[in-house]
Formats: C-alpha cells, sequence, structure tokens
C-alpha cells in the first residue's frame, strides 16, 4: 500500500526558504511569480492492507518525526 | 492564481534521507513502513490568471531551479 505525506509550513509563519527562492526564479528571468513557500513531500509504502492501520501508523510517523506541528501542517494521502 | 510543483526522485535514484527516516520511524516504534522516498514541494502563487501563462512559468521554473532533471521528475498543478 502507498501513501503520500505533505507536509507544509502553516498561515503565518516565515519562510526565508521560499523567499530566496521567490529571488532566485525573479533574477534567473522567470516572471509572475509573486511567492512561493516550500514544504516536504513522503512517498512511503506500507505493509499493510488495511487502510484504518496505514492511516494510523502515518498519523503516528507525522506527529513523531515528519513533522513540526506546532509551525507545519501535515496532509495524509492514501493511494 | 495558485500552482503546487511537486519534486520527487526519479526511481532507481538512492535516497539516503528516506532510509534514514525509515530507519528512525523503525526506532521509534511506527511499524508497518517498508519504504520512504523524500521530495519537495512548493506552493506558488502567480501574478497571472492566465493558465498557459502559469503553467509556462511554472515549467521555466522547475527546468531552472526547482528541480534537477537528472535524477528528478516534477509535477505541475494549477489549482
Amino acid at each position: 500500500m502507498k501513501a503520500r505525506v505533505t507536509v507544509t509550513l502553516k498561515n503565518g509563519v516565515l519562510d526565508p526558504q521560499g523567499k530566496a527562492i521567490e529571488g532566485a526564479l525573479k533574477s534567473l528571468g522567470v516572471d509572475g511569480i509573486s511567492g512561493v513557500r516550500q514544504g516536504k513531500v513522503f512517498d512511503i509504502e506500507l505493509e499493510t492492507g488495511d487502510k484504518a492501520k496505514a492511516e494510523e501508523a502515518l498519523k503516528a510517523a507525522c506527529e513523531k518525526l515528519l513533522a513540526n506541528t506546532v509551525i507545519e501542517n501535515y496532509r495524509v494521502e492514501i493511494a
């Protein structure tokens, strides 16, 4: 079973990395971009075939390691 | 106009970061995970309202900066 976890910064949290990317794109001549925020994506392969169990394991993974829930949101999609 | 760009490693490219996450999850007691591959996600705000123009700018951004097309794939989703 495959799943994708997307971790993004919460609204209001400063993203200097995104700002740097925005600046770099401007200086490379890519126009029309007014904001960039960077996040992370994890493609996870699970042993179980049970969707509920998979969801539980992924939630635990996010809370314990993948996301800093003080400043980040996460979203779990099971394929 | 908002868009999301997802950059993931191509199949066959080693991902030591993903392997480290997999090991860390095991040692944290999260069971049932047999593989992790990490990628990046960019939430991009565009000035234009024209979808074709937006797509063109995003493709340029990916090719020039966001993705290393030798080892990475990218996917553009316009919301």
